[in-house]
């Protein structure tokens, strides 16, 4: 299969990393990565994958939650410069390069400069946090679409939640730890049932992945204060499959405040990673 | 990295083959394809994807458009029987196995069978389609979400247009080309401009991938009916930026009732795939 070849003006891969499982990025990422010279990466990319660009330069230019990153404008600019010295540029995102990651831009400030390059997608997290804990965000019966949505804060969600019927689809939030009870609330006051199901994944995908099953009205006080992990949220009927289908590596379950509560290490398949 | 072991009852993974492309499957699921004794594979897998698991049996068991596929239940009946007999068995699914695609119900049989098995995420064509044809499903001031359901019948993508607000976000809709018509005059009863900027990417990733760029109100009369190839509609603001950001492949460009229409043919990068 071909490849873009190395010239004079360089090249630059807007590649989706996947989940974080270094394992879940697609075989055109890790070509790509083989071959670059320079990696910009988010901060959640896993240090295995980054092993996997043995020739090239490596930055990390990722913003986490509550801490500062490098300037949007300075990710662009590294990008060009480098592609105009005829460099193979990575930009490594996590999950999927265009869903909620900015990649939008960075692919205009591309083509605005005259700059080749591709968008390699990549597993997004907003649909395998939840199948690796047992959730379809679609079902029969249950839920027939599934929304996405980052939770970062209110003009994020607010119009999304604005714009949906209560309990008509799943609602994946990504982004959306530190205002999960504020997201919560709204989505009741808006008529959603505080009994819908809900589900928090955290690292989804990683040897550290937890998960909590409850309930929407339980979202803002489950006990994911303490982890640094990214997480997902879902909310909606198929939540409740994960009582199911998530259970292969379930290590613990306790009840706290009428929710069932599970946290599960390792992966969907119960072995050790 | 751990995989499961070979043992008496067998052991199923419900994997994501992805949009089309081969390159586009994660690693996980290339180990997965190698190790397998047995593959069932949707009709619209890769060929390429199926040369990848040379000790296999391989059964095509999917559906397409406007034909009959093997039953959902003889699907289940042959996953649970050959993992019984101590098979490995692949259960290979496009896009993602748990993205409008049963593959809930295929975990849930297998579940109550007892059976072992995983899921392996896969990229879903629902985003890589539109990033393939230059559209981020978000972009600051155009979409802070988007949806996905199946626009295969009424009852399925009926509701889903009724639960959310006209314009709110962008909309991509999987196996809709059939109603598309239908689905548009939905939308645009329903609130939505039949200006919204709309594109139909068709055989995502894949070498005979084209894309149609225009508005809600050509939807219904895009010329995307002899194609045999797997359908998404993306509606919303964002598709806009096709012109743009998709623009790199472009092999022709005409004007059809008022709106742009672009073919393209290969992938993104322009190159010859």
């Amino acid at each position: 299969m071909s490849r873009p070849q190395k010239t004079g003006t360089g090249f630059v891969s807007l590649v989706g990393a996947g989940p974080g499982d270094p394992e879940l990025m697609t075989q055109k990422g890790l070509i790509r990565l083989r071959e670059a010279d320079l990696v910009l990466y988010d901060a959640l990319v896993s240090p295995e994958l980054l092993q996997l660009a043995p020739h090239a330069q490596r930055f990390s230019v990722g913003k986490r939650a509550r801490r500062k990153g490098v300037q949007q404008e300075t990710i662009h600019h590294l990008m060009i410069r480098a592609a105009q010295r005829g460099k193979r540029v990575v930009r490594l995102k996590c999950g999927d390069p265009f869903v909620l990651g900015r990649g939008g831009e960075e692919a205009l400030a591309l083509r605005a400069a005259g700059i080749p390059f591709e968008v390699v997608p990549g597993v997004t997290t907003a649909t395998a946090a939840p199948a690796l804990s047992g959730i379809p965000v679609t079902h029969r019966s249950m839920a027939s679409g599934f929304i996405v949505f980052s939770g970062h804060a209110e003009e994020a969600f607010g119009p999304m939640l604005a714009a949906i019927a209560p309990g008509s689809m799943t609602v994946v939030v990504l982004m959306g730890l530190a205002k999960r009870a504020e997201i919560a609330q709204r989505m009741i006051e808006r008529g959603w049932s505080a009994a819908t199901p809900a589900a928090i994944v955290l690292g989804a995908s990683t040897r550290e992945s937890e998960s909590w099953l409850g309930t929407l009205g339980g979202v803002g006080t489950a006990p994911v204060d303490d982890s640094d992990l990214p997480g997902t949220i879902v909310i909606g009927a198929v939540a409740s499959l994960s009582s199911v289908l998530g259970s292969t590596g379930a290590v613990e379950t306790e009840a706290i405040g009428g929710d069932r509560v599970r946290a599960r290490k390792g992966g969907f398949d119960g072995s050790s990673r």
